[in-house]
Order: C-alpha cells, then sequence, then structure tokens
C-alpha cells in the first residue's frame, strides 16, 4: 500500500511524473489537479484521475528512472551504465562507509546509497555550496536521505585517517588529494574515478603508481539502444559516445 | 575485524584466492598452508603468512571479484558490466520480492539478492537439477543465501498469482512462459530478459506487445578495457564484442 | 595547375564551397562574387580574392570531401566508412564491371567509379527516376561520370548474363531479385549488400544461403570522433550508431 | 581469361590458397599438386584439380583477401577498415603522388597503389631493410608493384621540396620529422597519421598545431563482425577492439 514520503510515477501514454507524496498537497499537470490524498492507500498498478477526468497509472518507479527522469540535474550527472557498475565494481554492500566527492547532482550517490542500506552511509564532500540543496531534495526524492551524509568540504581539508571502507572520486584534478585520499582509505580498499580526458587518466594513473595503489584498471562502457520493433529491429540512429573513463584501484 | 563466515582474498603479485573462513579449516596453496583460524581476527588489509613463509594480503573481496573470480561456473554466466545495469533498471532494492529464471551459476542472483537486503528476497527457478547445488555453494560464498529461495521448477508450472515486484527471466524461450510469468507479476512491475540473438529478441518484442507489456526497450552494453600504463594508453587489443542482448519492460 | 572541369574546394576560416569550373561563369558568395576565369590556371594551394576582396584558400577536394560536403543529397547515403570499405571487400579495381541498384544520390558510386577507373564501369540501376539527374550532378562533381552508366531500370528487369565482375545491392527486399542478380554476376564473383534490420539480414542470408552463395559475412562498421584538443583529448559526446548492416558473399 | 603474372584464389570447404601464375611452375597443397599452367587459360569460376584429382574453385582474389589471407607479413598490418578509409580520406586518386612511411609489410602501400593507377605512384620510404625484400613480393602478389618506388630512408633524410600530394605515415615518432614532411607536401595536401597510444596523438596534435596544419581530425574504426546464421543472428563473441587512432589533417 502506497503511504506518505513514498515517491510514485504517474503515468499516460506520454507523460511521466514523479511525485513525492504528502498529505493535503496538490499536483498540478496540464491535463488537471490530483491530489496526494488520493493516491495515498492506494496499490501500485492502480489509476488515479484528475479533477478534469483524465486517468494515469500510478507506479513505483525504479531508481533507475527517478536518476534519469526525476532528479534535478545541476551539473553533468553520472548516468545509470556507469552508477550501476561502479558500485558493483567497489563492491558498495550494506554496512559499508564510502567516500565520494564531488556529488554533483546525487546521481551517483543514490545508487550507492541504496546499496549500503541499512547500516552504511555515504559521505559525500563538495565543494559547492550551491548544488548541496538540490542534492538533499534528489536524496530524498530517491528515498536514501538518511544513508548520505554530505559535507561542504573540498578534498584538500583533512579526511578521517582510515576511515573508508571504499572511495569514488569525480573532480577534476584527483592527483592533487591522492595524499589526503589515500590515508583516508582502510588498507586495500577499492576506489575509483570517472575522468573525460585522457590525459587526466595518464596523469591519474602516474600518481596512482606512485602511491603504490594497485589492481589499476581503466575502462568505458558503452549502451546502445534499438529500436523495439519486432519486425524491424535495429541500433538507434544515434548513441552517447562517451561519458568518462573509469579508473579502478585498491589501496595498497 | 574478520570473522568466521566471511568470504576473504587472499593476494600476492601472481595470485587471487577467495576462501570463506571455517574454524579448523585450512587452505592450501602451492606455496603452502594457511590456517582459517590464523585469518580469523585479523583486519582487512593485515598479512597472513603459509607454513612455507609466503605472505598473503587479506582483502575484502568486492561482489564484482566474487563473481569473476571466486563462484565456480557451470554455465555462461552474467557479467557484471550487465547484472549490475540489469539490477539498477529493474529498480531491485530493499524489501522487493523478485522472480529469476533460470539462475544458471548465479552470478546475477548475488547482485540482485544484495540489492533485497535484509527484507526482500529472490525467487529462484531453475530447472536444471545438477545447477542447483553449486549455485547454493555460490551463494554462500558471496554472503547472500538467505536472502534467495531456489525452486527445481520450470517456468511452465504455475507461479503465484501478482506476487512479484520484479521478474529477470533468462530462458531460451521466454515467450513460451509469457502468460504465467506475466499473472505472476503486480501490475506495474519492470520486467527484463537477456537474449543471444536478434531473432530472439524480435520474438519476444511481438509477444511482449500481443501480451500488453508497455515501455518495452533493447539495449546492449560493451565494456572496453584500456592497458593502465600511464604514458602508454590505449585500448586493449581485443575485447568481448556480445554477451547478450538486454530487454526491458513493465507490467502493463 | 588547375584546368577548366576540375573541381575546387574554396575555404576561408568559415566556408567550404565545391565548385566544378568552366570558363566565364561567376561563383557567389556571400562574401562577393568569385571568377572561375581567376582559379584556373592557378595551382591547389594558391588564394583567390572575391570582388570584395575577401581571400579563399584554392584546395584538390579530396574524393571524402566531395561526397560529405559537396554532393547534392536526395536520399540517406551511404558514408565514407562504408563506402571505402565495400569497395576494397569487393575487390573493385581497374576494369571491372560492377552492378549497383539503387544508387541513391551516387555516394558510393563516387567512390566505386574511381575504382574502376579507367577502363572499368559501373552498371547503375536506378528504379526512382527523380534521382537520376541530381545523380548525374554529382558524378560530373566528383569527375567520374564517363565511368558510369545509368539505367532506369527495376532490379526485376531482366540483367545481362554472366556479365558483372562484382555488384553492390542496397534496396529494401533484395530476396525479390535474387535469381536475376545472381545469373547476371560471373562465377565467383563478390557481391555486397547494405540493410538496415536485423529481420532483412536474416531474410537476405536464407535467400544467398538457398541460391548457393558461399563466404557469407555480416559485418557492421562504426566510426568514433575525437576532439582535437592535445591536452584534452577524448571521444566526441555522440556518435552515429548505426548507419546499416553490411553482407557480403560470393556467387558459389 | 587468366594468364600468367595475374594473381589466383584456389578455393576448397577448408582452405584458400593464393598464387602468382608463372608458366612451368607447380603449386604443392597437402592434397597433391597444381601445374600452374593448368590454370592459365582458364576462367574465373572454373575448377582445377591436383594430380590427386581433388576439386579447388579459381577465383579471381579481392585486394581485400589479397591483404588478410595472402602476403606475408613480417609487421602488425593496417588492416582493410582503415586502409580503405585512409585511402578514401586522404583523396587518394589516379596519378597523385602519394609519401608513405613506413611501409612495413605493404598492406597499405597496396591499396593506396591501387588508387593512384595508372599514372600515379606511392613513395615508400622505409627505414628497415630487412622489410623491404618481402614488401616487393608483396606488392607483386597484388599486382601493384609498377606503382610504388621504395626507398630505404629515414624520414629524416632530405625529402623533395613541395612534391607529394598527399601523405600517411606511421612511425613511432613522426613529430620528429614535421618539418621535413611538411616542406615536402604541397600546400593544401591532406596528410594522414596512424598511432597507437592517446599519449602520442596529444603530442602530435601539438605538433601539427605548431606547425600550421589545418582541419585536424581524430577518429577510430571499430568492425563488428556477425555470425551469418538466418535464425540465429547475433555477433561474434569477440572482436578487434583498438588497431590504432587516426590523425587526419592538411598541410595549411
Amino acid at each position: 500500500m502506497i503511504k506518505e514520503g513514498d515517491t510514485v510515477q504517474l503515468k499516460d501514454k506520454k507523460n511521466s511524473f514523479f511525485i513525492k507524496l504528502k498529505k493535503g498537497e496538490i499536483f498540478g499537470t496540464h491535463k488537471g489537479n490530483i491530489l496526494h490524498d488520493e493516491i495515498i492507500g492506494k496499490n501500485y498498478g492502480d489509476t488515479v484521475k484528475t479533477h478534469k477526468g483524465y486517468e494515469f497509472l500510478i507506479l513505483k518507479p525504479t531508481l533507475y528512472e527517478i536518476i534519469m527522469y526525476g532528479i534535478k540535474r545541476q551539473t553533468q550527472i553520472i548516468y545509470p551504465k556507469d552508477s550501476a557498475y561502479i558500485t558493483l565494481k567497489l563492491g558498495i554492500t550494506d554496512g559499508m562507509k564510502v567516500l565520494e566527492s564531488g556529488i554533483g547532482s546525487g546521481a551517483l550517490t543514490i545508487v550507492m546509497a541504496n546499496a549500503v542500506k541499512p547500516s552504511g552511509k555515504i559521505y559525500g564532500y563538495e565543494k559547492e555550496e550551491k548544488y548541496i540543496e538540490t542534492v538533499k531534495e534528489n536524496l530524498k526524492l530517491a528515498g536514501v536521505e538518511n544513508y548520505v551524509s554530505i559535507f561542504h568540504h573540498d578534498l584538500s581539508e583533512r579526511l578521517p585517517e582510515s576511515y573508508f571502507d571504499a572511495a569514488f572520486i569525480d573532480v577534476r584534478e584527483p592527483w592533487r588529494y591522492m595524499e589526503n585520499i589515500k590515508s583516508s582509505l582502510k588498507r586495500g580498499s577499492p576506489i575509483g574515478f570517472l575522468l573525460p580526458t585522457t590525459n587526466q587518466v595518464s596523469r591519474l594513473l602516474e600518481t596512482l603508481i606512485s602511491h603504490n595503489f594497485i589492481q589499476l584498471e581503466v575502462k568505458e562502457l558503452l549502451i546502445r539502444n534499438y529500436k523495439p520493433v519486432p519486425d524491424r529491429l535495429r541500433p538507434e540512429d544515434r548513441m552517447v559516445a562517451h561519458t568518462g573513463y573509469l579508473i579502478f584501484a585498491r589501496n595498497g
């Protein structure tokens, strides 16, 4: 049964809306208004009508959909193809303490936070204060706000010693903070990075080697969508060709 | 602190071993024996010596490593690039009841089981009895055995009505069981499939459309590894070109 | 030395124009007019000025540039990544008689015609009369009009017996004409096809097998562009994901 | 009609042999001997028998097949997917004088030589003397030996001034010779490079910019093969992930 605080997806042929339910509130669409109270108490798969009589299907949004269509984007986000892989590659699971910096719009934070539930936590360091309020809203929309602590910090500020079980770093010049990052990681812990250019990857690899990180890997993930037409199956005409290089290592 | 029942990775320059710890047991390597009891009580990042004096680093294996290097493979597995994406795309999270069939070696099962912790469950239907024992061992190695129920069932056997929150189907002819699968899913629930050939994809899409599934998508994921050499950065010479097409939909 | 009839590229910082030179003619740009006669007699690499004093560099256009930027497009063209490969794969070389159908805008025709020079010929069958005039202009722009004969024919019309050394077929339903195509090819001759959907590829492969073609191959070519910035080298954000599947065989 | 000096492909179910025909010679296979004289005078598509009675189909080999299966490889070759594209991109056509260095096994040389026929020439500079004899044999096998002049030269030796219409450079450190290469090219001429690592690409781009080359482009081409089975159409399991980055420019 759907309850206050849940995020639901309202869907008709053309539109998808993502709403965090709160008693007494009204959601306005161009096809009329919907009372949150009329959704609370229903089940996923039920329908709800606007005051003009238009019907919407009530779906439980997947994390994927919340990230792709629900959250407010204030930066280039880390896409599901990458965030899902990063989370598995870093072994993020229940109970882990994970360093993330920067957190941007929180797209990766949501995926990792969902993986450390219920007893772990993501420690998000973000130097841009203006981003933090929106990230908090995004985390609430995804229902993972209790598993993330956000700090308005730069990576140059002192991190706790041998504290983190894993880390993901998405900043322009990660090599500048490597001493600090390394000392904050437990020995053997996995770490990942995202960087857009090959020059940055080379520079990072140098720094990882000089800081005795082990098991270095560089990867990129590509996703190709097909038109889902049974008798005319074919790839779509265009695709995203680059989001970033993923670099992984362990604190050796 | 490492305790009995944990799965640890023992690593030297050349080798990685994955061991589920049990008091009193001995692990034999070509460089000598290691007592499980000498690992229990240590911390990740510590080292342990064989009776011949060779040293191994004790690491906490990531789920990725357990899947890639730890589990016993009795079938073609679903690789992390795909299993991570599937799990996020289907919105697998705490508390969900998820149908999976077949389960093969359990590589995807492990990733999804980790995502439904602590209150959800994977219901794995596998028609090949010979696979089931090994899958159970693999799940134990990954520490997720409590979140999976395995049934020696074919998908043609009656499934519970409107029961599952999500499903992933990896069988050769999924269209044969579509009525049964559909009725077992709650309305609006996401479902995914993996199929190796384009002919199967076309046939499945037809069946999904005729059964009123909605939000059809067909995707493939490619991963490209680079040689992690700072001053000679380049892709590896060869890559995996195909594991399978991923098809996603919702029970409309 | 540049002479009448040559196609030249006029280039400044922002623009590229492709002109087939004819004595007495004037080429108008938004930066002023250029007399063809002022280009004739110069060398590639020289410059020419408009009557308003703007300078353009005179370059010899490559076939690549003529195809990509010079010809008039009336259909989806076959891009250089594909046309170059097709021409080499079919072994198109001096003296060969090559069947092509349809010819669309002539983008592949130009590449193959350039390869059969000086003693071979492309026989282009095109069922859409409206395309033919523009194709002829495009061939002239590329300077290969003497190596192509265009017929306003459908592939269902009788082709000459055992006549062609190679063929490339780019029509929607090539299987409908296979008998005719096969009998027009010398024994052992290579043939290629371009088809956008997997269903068409399957259907074509069936027909090729039933008609005793040998050495069947299916391929696709992908091209990925990088931003040419030395210290921020990275792939472009988006790429063409699909132009078509290429199918090759020999008349066995 | 097949004549002395032609290169033919002999094919049965399992084998392909490439032979340059010479009167009086014998070609030995594990299925018996074939007299060259028995092939001379036949037509492509005919068959020939060994002295043991085994039959081979006589095919005219495509340049593609000669490069992939016929020539002797003494280095990593430039594959058809790249060589075909390079040749079209550089606009190589009848009458051009083209600089190539190094020439390795001649795989690209063959494609470009075929394109400059009958009045152009490839000028191949190769510093490794040991390669040159085999390249000459390879060119003969492909029938293009009259359109190539090979020099046992390093690119550091003085090249003729403003002489070449196009160039392709495949050496480890092309930036070392840029002054010399540039001055040997006519103004506006296209040039291409192949380099395996991103670091080399960055370094080359810097040098091209500092030497006032224009229209810089960096590309990579990927080819994906499918299993040609009509009712089980799917990509092959593995593919070549990297041959090299292609860099193109014009002498501005």
